[in-house]
C-alpha cells in the first residue's frame, strides 16, 4: 500500500497505437478492427435485422464515454428490446468467443464504454419501461435503460422518489453497474443500498434474478451486491427492483457561501459527526460556482458554497436547519440563501448536476480528467485542503465539486487532449490524491468504477491478493472473458482465449 | 417456483445414521468419526499446544448450535488468538484436504456450525478486541469474536452505540457470517448496510482486506458484501469494520396491545408504507406474551403486542408517537404503556430477546424449529395470517415473534427432539410457510442464513441457475471446499475431492 503506484498504461493513452491487452486482442489500430466472424455478422442480422449495425458512425457513438481516453468503437452494435434479445446476443457472441458490452446512455467517466477489446455494444436503451410500481412496498422494477430523471418522471405523482443522482441523468442499468451514488446519497445511500433485486443475463446466457422484493435477506450468497458495481464484467442487468422513498413533507434547499474551502469543509464535517441527518451538502469551489453561474445564469457568489437540502417533517426541518446554521456561523458561513421554490430549487441543482458540462463549455476543447476519491470524514479536510494546493500549484485550470457529506470529491481538471504534457500533469495530480486517501484509509473511487482508468490504483488499494480474489471470481462466472473484458482489472481472460 | 419443494433431507434429520454429502464423508456415525490425520494434528499439536483439542466434550460443545440438528462434533478444535494462528490453521487444513468451520458463541440457528463433513472447529472466542474506535468517522474496528453486547459496552461513553441486535448475545464475526439483523434493522439496516469493510483470511491461507473505511465505494467487486451472509464457505472472517450511531438525543419505547394479531399487523403497515422514521416495531402473540411474562418476571398484557422504539430528536419523538398513535387507535389499540427509564427499556427489550429462551424454558425438554421469512411489507398480514390459522390448526405449541416493521417473522414450533412427527409436522408448516412467502415475491430467510436447514428453499427461491452461481463462486474461492462445507447448497466440492 505504501509504495508508488505506476501508472496505468491505460491512464496515459490518448492515441489510437496503443494496444489493451495485446496477447487478447485480434486488431489494434481500433478504428480499424477487423469486423466479426462473419457467420456471427450474419446471425446477429438474421436475428435483429436493422437493429443491427456495423454504421461507423454508429460504432463510435458506442465506443465512447464522458472520459478524456478516445473512441474504441465495437465491431458492432445490437439494440436490444428485451432480455430475450439480449440473451440471444450473448449466446451468439459466447460460441464466438466475442465480448459483449452494455450500453445505457454513455454518461460512464472511466471509459467503461470502450471496446478495448472489440466485440458487440447492446444497446439497452429501448428497453426503459416501468415494470411495476409497488409504493405500498416502498419498490419499483424497471428495465436498465430507463434514465434517472425518467424514473422520477414516472413516479411523479405517486408520492414517492428515487434519490440517486448522479451529474448526467444515467440509466438506471448503467447506475447499477457502476455502483453510482450523487449528491442525496449522505442520507439516502448509493445504488448499494437501493437495489434490492437484479435480473441479469449471465455470461452463458442464463437468465437469472439475484433476489426478491423482501426488504432484508439472508439467503445466500449476497448476488445482487456482487453484480451491482460489477461495470459490466459479470453479465448483463436486464431488470432492476430499487427502493424508493417517501417524498418529504418539507424540503428546504439553501445556499451558504464561506471565505475558504477550509471552512467550508469543516462545517460539512461536524454536521456529519453531529448526526444530523441532512439531505444533501454539497462543495462548490469558487471557480465552479463561476461556471456554474454562466451556464445556467444564476447569481450565486463566487466563494466557496454548500449547497444544502433538508428533508423531513416541518419541525424536523426547522431542527435541522437551526444546527446546521450554527454550525456553520462558527466557521464564519453567510446567512442562508434560500431556494424557496420548488422551480428555484430545481434550477439550483441542476446547476450543480451540470458543473461538469459547465466546466467544458466554459473550456471549448477541452476534456475533463475527473478525480473520485473518498476518505473517512475525519480526513476530508486534510485530503482536500492538501490536492488544492497541489492543483493550484500546477497550473492546470480545474474545478472542484464535492459530495463532501460522505467524504467524496471530484476535482475535474481541464485538459487539451492533444497535449501529452497536460494530461501527464493531470495524471500525477490524480495519483498524489489517489495515494493521499489510499493512506488515510479511503478509496480512489467513491463513485465513478474503477473502469480503464484506475485499475493499479484498486491494486494499490485492497492488494493483489484482494484483486486476485475479483479475477477468480470473473473467471467462475465469466470462463470465456466475453463480458466487458478488459476493465476492474487486467489479465481477466482465461487461458481459454489464448 | 412454483413446484412443490422437496423436504432437503437435512431437515428431518433427527438421528446420527445420516449421511450428510455421502460422497465427501469419510466417516459416518459421526460422533465415533475417525480422528484428523496423524500429521495434520501432530502439526497443529506443534503449532498450538493447549488450544488444541481433541476432548469429547470440547468437540460435542463446538459441534452444535441453537438449531434443533443434533450434535455433529469437528475432529478437533483449535482457539485462535490472532489471523495469524487462523492462517496458521487453514493452511495445514489446505495442505489435508480437510474442512474449517469458524465458531464464536454457538447461537446460530441453522446448524451452521456442524462439522457435517467433519474437520476443525477455530474457535474466535479469543480474538475479541477492539481494535479501533473512530466515533469521528462514525466506526469501529473489531475482532470477530466481540459480543454484541460487549461491543456495545466497549461504546457506552462515546455517545455511539451499535445497533444490530439478534436475540442471543452473538459474536460480531457471526452476525457479519450469516447477515443478521434484529430488532432495529427497520431504521438502521442490517449487517449488509453496517458493515463497511472486512479482513478476511481465505481458503488459501492468505490475509486479504475487502475494502477501506470509506463510506461508499464504486472500488471493483463488493468483496466486503460478498463475505457478509457467506456463511464461512468462502472464508473466516478476521476483522470487521463497522458503522456505529449516535446514541439518540430521546429514545421513548412503548408498548401497545391489540385484540387480535391482524390489527397489530395492519398498524405496522401503516407506519411503514408513511415512512415514519420508526426504530423498533416488534409483533409479540399473546403465547408469547406469557412466557416472556413468566420468564422475565413482567406483568405485559397477555394480548398481540406491538413494542416500540422511537429515537430522534425530542420534537421528532414526539412527531413520531403521535403519528403512530393515531395509526394504532385506527386498529383499537390499546392506549400507549411507557418504559420510562433506561431500565425499564432495557427489561423490555431483554424480554423481548429472551422470547425464544423463554419459551424452551417453559418447555422443558422441547427444542424450537424457527422460521425466517421476510415479505414486502404488503403482503405482511396474508402471509403471517394465513400461517396462524396453519399453526393453530396443527396441534403444534408454537410461539410467534416478528421484525414486522421488515416483514420479517419467525414463528418458533415447540416439538419433542425425539418425535418424528412432531418434526415432519413442524416441517410442513414450515414449508408452507416458505412456499408462501415465496409466492409473494418474498424470501426464505430474512436473518438467519440458509446453514443445512433451508438448502432446498434457496433452490426455490432464486433458481438452480442462481444457485449455480453461488455454487461457481464457491469453486473459484475454495476449491479444495475446505471452508464450513455442505453449507448453504449441497455438491459445493469440487472433483478434486472425489
Amino acid at each position: 500500500m505504501n509504495s508508488p503506484v505506476a501508472l496505468n498504461a491505460h491512464a496515459l493513452a490518448h492515441d489510437h497505437d496503443h494496444d489493451h491487452d495485446a496477447a487478447h486482442t485480434t486488431a489494434s489500430p481500433s478504428l480499424e478492427r477487423s469486423a466479426l466472424p462473419a457467420a456471427l455478422q450474419d446471425a446477429l442480422k438474421l436475428a435483429f435485422g436493422e437493429r443491427f449495425s456495423v454504421a461507423m458512425a454508429v460504432r463510435q457513438h458506442h465506443g465512447r464515454d464522458e472520459s478524456s481516453f478516445s473512441v474504441e468503437p465495437p465491431q458492432a452494435v445490437v439494440y436490444a428490446n428485451s432480455t430475450a434479445d439480449v440473451q440471444r446476443v450473448v449466446a451468439l457472441a459466447s460460441q464466438h468467443h466475442t465480448p459483449v458490452i452494455a450500453f445505457g446512455v454513455g454518461s460512464s467517466l472511466e471509459g467503461h464504454l470502450l471496446a478495448v477489446q472489440g466485440g458487440i455494444s447492446v444497446d439497452l436503451s429501448n428497453m426503459k419501461a416501468v415494470l411495476s410500481i409497488n409504493t405500498e412496498d416502498l419498490t419499483v422494477t424497471v428495465q436498465p435503460g430507463i434514465t434517472r430523471k425518467a424514473l422520477n418522471d414516472a413516479l411523479r405523482h405517486t408520492g414517492f422518489f428515487f434519490p440517486i443522482d448522479p451529474g448526467a441523468d444515467a440509466s438506471i442499468g448503467g447506475m447499477t453497474a457502476t455502483r453510482a451514488s450523487g449528491t442525496n446519497a449522505v442520507r439516502y445511500g448509493t445504488m448499494r443500498e437501493n437495489v434490492l433485486a437484479l435480473e441479469v443475463v449471465t455470461a452463458s446466457a442464463q437468465t437469472v434474478r439475484t433476489g426478491t422484493r423482501a426488504k432484508k435477506s439472508s439467503a445466500g450468497y449476497d448476488l445482487t451486491r456482487l453484480f451491482v458495481g460489477s461495470e459490466g464484467t459479470l453479465g448483463i442487468i436486464t431488470e432492476i427492483t430499487l427502493k424508493v422513498h417517501p417524498q418529504p413533507e418539507s424540503i428546504m434547499a439553501a445556499v451558504c457561501s464561506f471565505e475558504s474551502i477550509a471552512q467550508a469543509v469543516s462545517t460539512t464535517i461536524e454536521i456529519i459527526q453531529m448526526g444530523i441527518p441532512i439531505a444533501r451538502v454539497e462543495l462548490i469551489d469558487a471557480f465552479s460556482v463561476a461556471m456554474v453561474n454562466r451556464h445556467a445564469n444564476l447569481t450565486l457568489k463566487e466563494a466557496p458554497l454548500l449547497l444544502m437540502e433538508f428533508h423531513g417533517s416541518r419541525t424536523a426541518v426547522q431542527e435541522q436547519i437551526s444546527a446546521v446554521n450554527a454550525i456553520a456561523r462558527e466557521h464564519h458561513g453567510s446567512d442562508f440563501e434560500w431556494a424557496h421554490t420548488p422551480e428555484e430549487r430545481s434550477k439550483l441543482w441542476t446547476a450543480r448536476h451540470h458543473a461538469y458540462f459547465a466546466a467544458l463549455q466554459s473550456h471549448p476543447g477541452k476534456r475533463v480528467i475527473s478525480t473520485d476519491t473518498c476518505v473517512p470524514i475525519s480526513r476530508l479536510a486534510d485530503c482536500l485542503l492538501q490536492s488544492v494546493e497541489e492543483a493550484n500549484a500546477s497550473g492546470l485550470p480545474y474545478f472542484l465539486v464535492g459530495h463532501v457529506g460522505d467524504g467524496n470529491f471530484h476535482f475535474g481538471y481541464l485538459i487539451d487532449p492533444d497535449s501529452a504534457q497536460e494530461r501527464a500533469r493531470a495524471e500525477v495530480l490524480n495519483r498524489q490524491l489517489v495515494m493521499r486517501a489510499l493512506s488515510m484509509d479511503g478509496t480512489c473511487s467513491g463513485e465513478h468504477g474503477i473502469g480503464l482508468h484506475k485499475m493499479d490504483f484498486l491494486i494499490a488499494e485492497i492488494g493483489e491478493d484482494a484483486v486476485d480474489l475479483m479475477r477468480q471470481i470473473k473467471r467462475a462466472l465469466d470462463p470465456l472473458g466475453i463480458m466487458n473484458p478488459g476493465k476492474i482489472f487486467s489479465n481477466s481472460t482465461t487461458p481459454s482465449l489464448l
